[in-house]
């Protein structure tokens, strides 16, 4: 059994605590980040803490390309790493009770409390101080409004319990943030504007220049204040790259002072740089909303969220704040409102990782998306895509290749990362987003994306594809050599079966539709690339090792001292840890799922004595060391009957933060993989299957559990699934009946249907 | 046919030219670098250039780690990488005549002369500048002595030719200099003292404090000064860092000023801090032998040292000047005169790579100070890798393995090599420390070394290839997975054939010594180890070609494309700078000799037809793209009787940085290659092969040259091999008769012996 750390409670709706845990500070903030698609913030005090912590404020879109740093460097890296970057400190609010300055690193609180309230997405902090002369109680709240996204509202309350004190507020709009992780020790600030108009204060900052042509984003922050309900103006003061509003009360027992925050942020990217200020004036003129009808309205937005997305599970909380954590820190990330934006690995809770965009987008977010939106969100996710392809060309040339590569990591849709297995051989990453498509289209039904924008980025993947691929004469096949498969544990080996497996299809999905749709598409593609395409297809090399009826992860994978993880003593994981890269390197131990990907991906091309073998051949030796990998072992082992393995997997991907598995949450949270969950419950337990445009479904329940159910959206329906004890029942909530297969029968589904819940021998 | 570059005269002792080559200047500063073992220097000017060069002065273990700079941390790293460090500045001497800076960045110099004498190291330059008001001739003479090897000597004339001037000298201590490769920016010098006493001015400077417990190193520098040959005091004045004495007189025509400047430099090596300057006035009280005498010795200590080791070949002055500069900059490097130190890959040419000790000593060294130096020299670089043994344990202990891992790149024995694919892969270097054992014993006879400190390291090495290897149940075999060979233009390869030869070599060699020599040795092996070594070599799995008859680079490689270097366009060369990383890693192209390097290692267990395929497969799509890849290959192709390719090998080895072959010598020259001329003559034209203590030889001489010559020492032997178009003759100048091979047949050796030249069909 893995260890874990969980710091809070079990609870279905929130994420709470009485315990300030000084030593793992960082990881208390990790977990109780809020966000709202435009912005967000880690779980940071309003007040000073002079502690270790990881003071984290993250504006969606503005980053910064910091100068590439490796030892050595490699013809074909990237000139720069894109930088999510630490922006204005807005919820700074420092208090002093007589002058003291309250600093929890430095004060044992007492009736400590914390918590986020998933319905709603408020963060709230309750304590009690007590000194000689008095006792004084402060309550913080906060929440980044999903209504009027530009917006944050900050309450803080002091009350007198005891004795006499005055307090002393000192609100903040703070630009000394730095990023933790900046390659220089750079500073990404500078200041270029700061004043005041009436009670509003505010202060604009702009990105420093850089050496790669890479616009410069220019943040306005603006705040106004409530003292008591009453618009009040504090006394201004200018520090270096910060304004702060100062007020002062005497504080009397039972009377306590409410100070409300409004703060409105603007961007560049939205309102240029010589309007922001003028702007950020006309829009606190027509914020009339103030805290209390403000948080209404944001409870009601997030109820209008959960109604369609949410995951009841019966009989298991554990389970259930799982994949509410993690459905309610993808919503705050990544809603879909913005098609210049994606969804980046840390999201608002970290700057580790960097970059914008990756693989996971397409791989692990977009089944969600197509399920739980609108299908022009996706269709947004493949478009940003669509709109970076000169840029995955660009890419391409850099390894002096054809077609077009998709960035590891990226902003731009230009390459950023450095490491040459990873930016050079992880390129099985361009097939996840022709996959992407697909899944789009089969999914949706709708072609219409894939006839135009969508054939010219396939076009480009595939000629990618035709280039990178070599002969051998020796075996007479096409062959891939020098990649990094999506098990990371091992590099630049030869012939991964996923992305040579992955590579065909592009070749093959990309000749069929060109073929099936030429006449609607102004893409030309030769005969000649049509036929040699065709040839790869035919004649590609796929390791398989006949005696255990299993694909080959790569060339040599069957040379090494093969072993279960379980024979390795517990105190050697996690292996990124404790191991040498090394030793990680040469053993044959899989971070994540990588033969297993490609039977996730193309499910119906494998029988299931095929899905079987290469399961019980591969699972036992994965040690899941990314957040990726055990939602993919979930789905697999919950087709294969193997429910307890199902279940473990399920918990470990949708408490994986919560419960800190990977000892690297204190970093921020795994926000892509935040999919997991809902891909292990839906598509694993309740094996929803849409190959070929057929649903179909094939439920079982955790014996642990009670009962779960779910929405999702598809083809134009809306339909309920609630899985018992006893039935499966299929509600249609809107659209038109449709058929669908349940446990491998045709079904209709009109209105209502329920189904006995079959169990299997397996099952048990 | 490559392209080069050649900015210096064909002379067969001098490096000179007439041209100021301000394009090109860093690569003219490398080729005029001196240095005496003990300190050095690029050929800089004396007087300030303020144009692009690179201004470096580097000192004898004198160096500093500078922490670890990489993109992504891998477990394993180590903490700092160990840099050669730019010390103080002593030949600089600013010139302004009548106020004016004399700077050739920004003057047009008329009879411009520069040369580098090999006969004594003596470095010399001209010039004339003409002005409006005066015409003025400058000379510049320096050398480092290699009879006292703290003293430098620098002399500055100044002649009036026309007009009138006066001209005022700043001589400098000058501690403002700075690593160009610097991780982090840093200085890594300050100043702890600075002052005069009569005539002579001192600057002591000491490496900054760092975070690895590594010792700070102190240098005092002294200056004093000679006017037309009388001791004189300038007036001194502080800089920030930097002393500098300052000198002004009237120039008259034809009376020239000739200012001699006397250096001294101690360092905390051997002086402590406190003593220093105490002893740097000692010194110059002894230091009675002035600039004309100095020069005079330093003339007969050359002369002696090319009296043994000049290699004299007529009919090829390219030839000859390419093999004179190599033996000059690698005796300029190292005479084998202080056992704390090694060879650095870049001497004191330059600063790129960093660290001491590389296995080039082992590899490529070694077989030359076998022949040209006393046995001490090579027992001594033995020695050195004995005392660092330790820290070969700590490094096998961070990879989590048994035994000792050499090093890559060292100051002290602890890896400071930071890339995953040679830190941790590129573990032949350990096999190339246990050869130069062999060699050494090998070719002295003496077996002393071998029986104490050599068999503690062989065992040691021998326990890490026993921990390195795994057992594949699949083949039946032990394998060695995940390494890097000689070729570095491939990484992370499974069963490099080289490798497995070398590691199955250590175990046999060490098990069969330790056997030998059981009963005279302290160091304990037991049973249990001997027999899984015996049983290692018994069934280690070696990649072979049955059909082509070829031993295979690694696994996978037959599966590549193969082509030779012929069928790319001469545009695409050298590969390093014009491919992608991605690109070379998966072609077939060979940096360096590989299985190739093995066959010269182990050449007497190897038939003729067994090397004639090898090479005949291997060398077509070798790039030589490494410095240390000619000479092995000039070897073998002389052995095979391809004498038009051992040629050019060697004229590529012999002429690597005078030519520019690949584009980097303005880096720094490439000194631990330098001995591959050497190599490539005595082993490859001359055949001389050592191995079970026979020495045999089978000259050819190329068709292009009239004659060659040679000496070596061997087993208390000094021998004379002359080679002339028509006879080998031998003289043995000095010891007891011997047998030798020549040609295959048996011969004695008491005075001389002449044997007619062999002309195969095979060398026309």
């Amino acid at each position: 059994m893995k260890q874990i750390k969980r710091l809070f409670q079990i609870d279905p709706w929130k994420i709470s605590t009485t315990t300030l845990d000084k030593e793992n500070l960082r990881l208390q903030e990790s977990l109780t980040s809020i966000g709202n698609g435009y912005m967000g913030m880690r779980g940071n005090f309003e007040e000073t803490y002079s502690g270790d912590h990881h003071q984290g404020t993250y504006l969606a879109g503005i980053w910064y390309p910091d100068k590439t740093r490796v030892g050595w460097w490699k013809n074909g890296y990237p000139e720069y790493f894109g930088k999510v970057i630490n922006a204005v400190n807005f919820i700074a609010m420092d208090i002093y009770i007589n002058d003291q300055l309250i600093d929890l690193a430095s004060l044992d609180p007492e009736d400590f409390s914390w918590e986020l309230d998933m319905k709603n997405g408020v963060l709230s902090r309750q304590f009690t101080i007590t000194t000689a002369t008095n006792k004084v109680r402060f309550s913080f709240e906060r929440f980044l409004s999903i209504v009027k996204s530009e917006a944050a509202y900050i309450r803080v309350k002091v009350e007198l319990i005891a004795g006499s004190a005055t307090v002393k507020f000192v609100s903040k709009l703070d630009g000394n943030v730095q990023n933790e992780d900046s390659n220089y020790d750079e500073h990404f600030w500078n200041q270029t504007d700061r004043g005041t108009k009436d009670s509003i204060g505010y202060l604009t900052t702009k990105t420093i220049p850089n050496a790669f042509d890479i616009e410069q984003f220019t943040v306005t922050a603006g705040m106004r204040h409530f003292i008591n309900g009453k618009e009040t103006t504090p006394i201004f003061e200018e520090q270096i790259l910060a304004l702060q509003g100062v007020f002062s009360y005497d504080l009397t027992p039972n009377d306590p002072v409410v100070v409300d925050k409004e703060v409105l942020i603007l961007t560049s990217r939205d309102i240029p740089e010589a309007q922001q200020v003028a702007t950020l004036m006309d829009e606190f003129d027509q914020l009339t909303t103030h805290y209390d009808e403000a948080k209404k309205e944001q409870t009601t937005a997030w109820a209008k969220r959960w109604e369609l997305a949410d995951v009841v599970i019966e009989g298991d909380d554990e389970a259930q704040q799982g994949i509410r954590f993690n459905l309610f820190q993808l919503f705050s990330t990544y809603y879909g409102e913005d098609e210049r934006l994606n969804i980046g690995p840390k999201g608002f809770t970290g700057e580790k990782y960097g970059g914008a965009t990756y693989w996971d987008t397409e791989a692990y977010a977009v089944p969600l998306y197509l399920a739980l939106a609108d299908p022009e969100v996706t269709k947004n996710l493949l478009k940003y895509r669509h709109n970076q392809l000169p840029q995955a060309i660009h890419n391409a040339q850099q390894q002096g290749l054809k077609g077009a590569l998709y960035p590891m990591v990226t902003f731009t849709g230009v390459e950023c990362h450095n490491e040459w297995e990873i930016t050079f051989e992880e390129i099985h990453r361009n097939g996840a987003i022709a996959y992407a498509i697909y899944n789009y289209t089969n999914y949706t039904g709708d072609t219409s994306y894939l006839k135009n924008e969508g054939l010219e980025v396939l076009a480009e993947i595939a000629r990618f594809w035709a280039d990178r691929v070599h002969y051998s004469k020796r075996q007479n096949k096409y062959m891939i050599h020098g990649v990094t498969g999506p098990n990371e544990y091992e590099n630049n080996i030869n012939n991964n079966w996923y992305t040579n497996t992955i590579a065909a299809w592009v070749l093959r999905y990309t000749r069929e539709n060109y073929l099936a749709f030429k006449e609607e598409t102004t893409i030309e593609i030769s005969e000649e690339e049509l036929a040699k395409w065709a040839d790869i297809v035919e004649n590609m090399y796929y390791p398989i090792d006949e005696e255990q009826g299993i694909f080959v992860q790569h060339d040599t994978f069957l040379d090494k001292d093969l072993m279960p993880v379980s024979d390795l003593p517990l105190s050697e994981l996690p292996l990124n840890q404790k191991w040498s890269w090394d030793k990680i390197l040469r053993s044959c131990f899989i971070k994540q799922a990588d033969v297993l990907q490609g039977i996730y991906f193309f499910n119906e091309e494998f029988t299931k004595e095929e899905k079987q073998r290469n399961f019980d051949f591969y699972e036992p030796m994965t040690v899941h060391e990314s957040s990726l990998s055990p939602s993919i072992h979930a789905i697999l082992a919950a087709e294969l009957g193997l429910e307890e393995k199902a279940v473990e997997m399920y918990q470990r991907t949708a408490r994986l933060d919560l419960d800190n598995y990977n000892n690297d949450t204190e970093d921020g949270l795994h926000i892509t993989s935040m999919t997991g969950s809902w891909l292990a419950i839906v598509q694993g337990f309740a094996q929803m299957k849409t190959a070929h445009g057929e649903l179909s479904f094939a439920p079982f329940l955790p014996n642990t559990w009670n009962a779960y159910s779910f929405h999702i959206n598809y083809r134009g329906r809306l339909i309920f699934i609630a899985v018992s004890d006893e039935q499966v029942t299929f509600t249609l909530l809107n659209g038109e009946a449709l058929e669908l297969t349940v446990y491998g029968q045709a079904q209709e589904l009109t209105d209502q249907l329920t189904i006995p819940l079959r169990k299997d021998d397996a099952h048990v």
